[in-house]
């Protein structure tokens, strides 16, 4: 039934999940008490999943890319190295450069496979096979709203079509995927039928998409884990950002089964883009560990990010997990003092991990003393416990006036001591 | 048993979600072919929900803020028109102007509430009460790390001290809501026996906080549907974004039962922050848009984020939901066709919902002739669908080869029907 079909006992999470064929739940195995602080099931993929990096092609949707062929091959090889397992490039007939450069990455040999996205047509699948790519990503938009205002074509058609150009894909020998577009808004039914059509076919993966990114997790999961049940192959799955759940999206789509994320570099793509490749892993890092820490080159992530940034003229967000300026930095005094004590305590994510270091902040108004002690002692300075009270006292007073930087600091610091060591008579 | 409760009707979800105590779905509504589209149950408050705004404390733990009186002042008067329901403010006793800060801001006279955040002992609590506030926001940390590194203390003296505490606020008149740090990694039972102690106490509000961002939204679905039966009093819920899930984790608490969000203001907070108001705002106008729109100022948003930001000095992260400059920019040819057709088609919110505008660009190899018709048609040029075909061909070719801006595209359909018109003989 399922012809070229990899993904029976992958899929089912029973093989690859360490023990037993269940996930390894590492929050819970630090301190088990709570029932709550993992949830697991034999359907979970969450230890053991594929990334389909997209930024060659979703990243070519964002407002701000223009990749150039030599932009193309950097980034096509930062990715390889870094360890995702598919690379997806523009459609070859969006642009006869856009053909080339199929071509040209397809020629470097990388350890990830190359994949191509083009419209369900015999036409575009012809143009994809002679690029050379590993595998071909089928899209036809099956909701209402498409069908009407898009391509409009009837469900019998596009089942119709997909069959032939799934049958051309196997006979050229290229892995198949077989997407639905806007898929949380298609008809369950069409859909479901549709996706036993091809995976009867013998696609590699049937896709999901939130293509306007409206589905809530409790969405993902409910409908992942229905089409679980209907197909044999993979199952890849697309979520868009525009509400603010897509890495939460791909985690709930991994409970439920599904094998195949699509991510891109910062999350660029169409609008405000898709699953950020970073904030996915630093979700699956706290989930799976090991699974993410053997498999990809996390220390990478950051060199990642910058070249993708600088290619499109964007900073790296404020607040962007793991490489955001302050996502290892502490301030409030009750946070500081712990941290010091043990980072685990605010920090569920250790940035050695991705090659970065935390920072403990002292120089405001809500510091704490003990976070000044620890700054007290970098410094090579003696104070006893009581001094260093009085002089976090000193700072909080002045960064009540105005914003204090790391050199203020040191300097009230260093100026305290001075006074003190004079004033005792030591000097 | 439960005094100054006034969760009951509100948090089982039955009283204020509109028909019959059912939420209201309106993507359902919209195209109600698949079951999965939406998930609703009695719990819910996914159309009921309040926000406590705490850019006034979070956002202060964030590394880059100094807040003075002034800009404090103008945060809290801009919050109060976005029309949140709270606004939460550092503790009095972190610092002298912190505490003059507070009954600055209490004498305002907003619609907001106005609480303050402080740690679980009579000291701290005096304060608060001290400076006028209509609430106080207990926080102690109960997961076996807080308690090892951080204050030390014993579940037993937590929950006595607790007790004491709140004893004392009640007798001032004021809300209280008392909160554990790190909830989800803290012993299920030990949480739940002095949630449901507090609650017997008095208070208006349990909170449930996840510190170091490390849940999933199924996690946080669980605690909190756990909690839901174990208390009467509201539910808030507080999560950091360490690991991508803020804005997810938000809306399933309020599925599972919870009553009240904290938010920030772009999410600012420690390390890489919090739930963000307008990530917020973007998930739940999906969810529920009637209650959001008629409850929210959402068309103030983006001065709300432009003021913070200036205040703290970041950008607006490019990939913002609603107010990144991409947010609603089209640019794959296929899109750009749909959304001409449609918005609807590839938009889950409308801009105009927040005074913004769609932006459909042209300018790339990517676009396709539906999309530069009608910028020829914008501009009052007049062409054939064969003479549009052909010029896209032109700005497909030349976007191959550099970057072009929007003036370039334009350029290039101005020169090409002057040509065509010369060439007609109609000249």
């Amino acid at each position: 039934m399922c012809g070229g079909c990899n993904g029976g006992a992958e899929a089912n999470g029973s093989a690859a999940n360490g023990t037993n064929g269940r996930v390894q739940h590492p929050v819970q195995n630090r301190s088990a008490s709570s029932p709550y602080q993992s949830v697991g099931d034999y359907l979970s993929n969450v230890g053991n999943f594929k990334i389909i990096e997209s930024t060659l092609r979703e990243g070519e949707q964002f407002a701000n890319a223009f990749f150039d062929t030599e932009i193309k091959v950097k980034i096509a090889k930062a990715l390889d190295s870094f360890g995702v397992d598919f690379i997806e490039l523009t459609s070859p007939v969006a642009s006869e450069q856009s053909f080339k450069d199929c071509k040209t990455i397809c020629g470097l040999g990388l350890k990830a496979k190359i994949l191509t996205h083009v419209r369900c047509n015999m036409e575009d699948a012809k143009a994809a096979v002679a690029t050379g790519v590993d595998g071909v990503d089928l899209v036809i938009g099956t909701s209402s709203f498409l069908r009407e205002f898009s391509h409009g074509k009837s469900m019998a058609y596009i089942q119709k079509t997909a069959i032939e150009v799934i049958e051309y894909l196997k006979g050229e020998g290229v892995q198949v995927r077989f997407s639905s577009e806007d898929s949380f808004r298609s008809d369950l039914v069409d859909l479901l039928s549709l996706y036993k059509a091809v995976d009867a076919a013998g696609v590699q993966r049937v896709g999901i998409a939130d293509t306007v990114g409206g589905a809530t997790p409790r969405m993902v999961y409910d409908l992942v884990r229905t089409l679980r049940g209907v197909v044999h192959c993979d199952i890849e799955t697309h979520f868009h950002d525009d509400t603010g759940c897509a890495v939460a999206n791909a985690h709930a789509a991994l409970e439920a089964g599904a094998t195949h994320i699509d991510t891109s570099v910062l999350g660029i793509g169409e609008r405000n883009g898709i699953t950020p490749l970073g904030a996915f892993m630093a979700r699956m890092v706290v989930t799976s560990p090991d699974y993410v820490k053997s498999k990809y080159n996390l220390k990478e992530l950051k060199a990642l990010e910058t070249l993708v940034a600088d290619a499109v003229q964007i900073n790296i967000p404020f607040n962007n997990p793991v490489t955001g300026f302050c996502a290892f930095t502490h301030k409030a005094g009750i946070h500081a003092k712990a941290i010091l004590n043990n980072p685990s305590t605010y920090e569920i994510i250790n940035p050695e991990d991705f090659g970065l270091n935390r920072y403990v902040s002292i120089s405001s108004r809500i510091t704490g003393w003990n976070a000044v002690k620890s700054r007290v002692d970098q410094l090579g300075l003696k104070m006893s416990d009581e001094q260093v009270k009085e002089v976090t006292a000193k700072i909080k007073q002045l960064a009540d006036i105005r914003p204090l930087a790391i050199d203020d600091t040191d300097s009230i610091l260093r100026s305290f001591h001075a006074e003190q060591v004079e004033g005792s008579g030591t000097y």
